[in-house]
């Protein structure tokens, strides 16, 4: 019989979880905020801790445990389990995170990047369900692919696969905060949102002090709001994501296309317009049959994403 | 013992030809112009007939035939081996290419884009050996890749996987023959050289009657030897085929970048121009270590690329 429990670990930028599964069935779930500790290895020993508890508060006996997933932001490498310096945990310069969490839980431990992780969550038990070929993007202060290739995580030669925030969609675009002009993630990410509102704001408010900057978020609640501006700068940067998508159907046939962050707070018109964006620019036996839909664990799917490591 | 020999066939819109390889030593080769036959059927029979013939002479008995590998343009389906209307080959619509074939020789038969089993030749035989991930481009009248990835050919859902000839690289650009605008194939094609190449030619001849159409290769020609407007062109088209490259590799984090057809008639300073191009739009943590190169079978990758659908 196979050990029905499996540990999720998310190490986040601003909070840390780790969640307890029964199969794909959560059981508990216990966060902290990162900046609580000072190092890698204390929030590491805090998790490894935390982990340890839950198995004992549930009376869950440690070989019905099956493993340890643990989610992080990249760059990582999956196979040696180090975390080499992600934008989002300053510090967290080559730290050997599965050595770290394995010595002190005594359980296997794998390590995966977020977008992946939670590409292979949304596969086995989100919106992804039941096909072959799809990725899964994150469009949120980055934009980033977990890609699902015939079946299996594709991760590239060295795990890079998937950084199609950095895809050239407007050779005279933008600059992009990696220092190249007119990627994708300079087009349609928060960040680029917050940006443009930002530089309208500035606009509006011309000779007051009230410099502020708005974030990406705040657009998109403007853009609720019916505020004409806000709405111009959001679905202009739906169409965007659209040629962006686009790319990677003509590169990759895929059958389905699972947004999250940005997308899922947007709603429906947001995704329309990308959709109306990707069928503009795509071959219609490429566009046909092929969904574009938001996350379907929501929230939900950061606790899942360490749990689907796991799942077979 | 595995039976040593493959029967290779070439389905091409100007010639058609059946190679008798053993192991991936090429023993016999027999082609006749695809016009001489009226129609599908015709090709497909004469082609049975010449590898027929092709075994018979050279002694060996069918048991020692492994099976027969055909390539052709897409779109076609390569599980029920149907050919769907391919624009090289008008006329061939919906023929069970594969079902004829098997009828007429008894052998088994295996029917593949001809980016794909070009790509599976120079993989197995070519400038791709020992690589895991990998993509060849074919950059003549038009543009597609043929995809290895984990040590593996990629197809998407419906065989149209690297399809990146109509990813868009500039939302503004000029009209390509698929409909849209700014596609690769309207930027860095042969027959885009040879468009834009005949535009300029228009213009520097201009009130004369002598309006004819320039080709791809005759541009290129014309950029060896040395006229700087041809220059200007080949060389733009590189660059942008590098934009193309560089958001291949940021969506799939690959080790090789095998380049066919204008890529190697155009030669070295047009390789660097791509490369160049590539690192321009790419983070240097993809590009680095990826290498550029022209097909390693050259001439006569096109001869393998059936052979190599039979080859472990």
């Amino acid at each position: 019989m196979i050990a029905p429990y499996i540990i999720g670990i998310d190490i986040g930028g601003t909070k840390c979880a780790v969640t307890l599964a029964r199969h794909s069935e959560i059981v508990g779930r216990w966060e902290f905020p990162t900046a609580e500790e000072s190092s890698p290895e204390g929030v590491l020993k805090r998790l490894a801790h935390l982990a340890d508890a839950a198995v004992e508060r549930t009376g869950v006996s440690r070989q019905d445990v099956i493993g340890v997933g643990a989610s992080c932001g990249g760059p990582l490498d999956p196979d040696t389990g180090v975390i080499h310096s992600p934008p989002n945990l300053p510090g967290w310069d080559n730290v050997p995170a599965k050595d770290i969490l394995e010595e002190a839980l005594l359980l296997p431990v794998k390590l995966e990047n977020d977008a992946n992780a939670t590409a292979l969550a949304e596969w086995r038990l989100g919106a992804g369900r039941g096909c072959n070929s799809m990725a899964f993007l994150t469009v949120g202060t980055g934009i980033g692919a977990g890609l699902i290739l015939d079946g299996k995580l594709y991760r590239g030669k060295r795990g890079l696969a998937g950084e199609i925030g950095h895809a050239t969609i407007l050779p005279d675009g933008p600059p992009c905060l990696c220092g190249k002009v007119g990627c994708l993630e300079a087009l349609a990410s928060g960040s680029a949102l917050g940006r443009t509102a930002t530089a309208l704001f500035h606009g509006r408010t011309q000779g007051s002090a009230s410099a502020r900057e708005v974030t990406g978020r705040e657009a998109v609640e403007a853009f609720h709001q019916g505020d004409p501006q806000a709405r111009e700068i959001v679905l202009r940067s739906a169409a965007y994501l659209g040629i962006g998508i686009a790319n990677l159907l003509h590169t990759l046939d895929l059958e389905r296309v699972i947004l999250g962050t940005i997308a899922i707070h947007a709603g429906e018109e947001y995704l329309e317009v990308v959709r109306g964006s990707v069928a503009a620019h795509c071959w219609p036996s490429i566009w046909e049959g092929v969904d574009i839909l938001p996350c379907g664990l929501g929230d939900r799917a950061q606790d899942y994403a360490g749990i689907s490591l796991w799942m077979e």
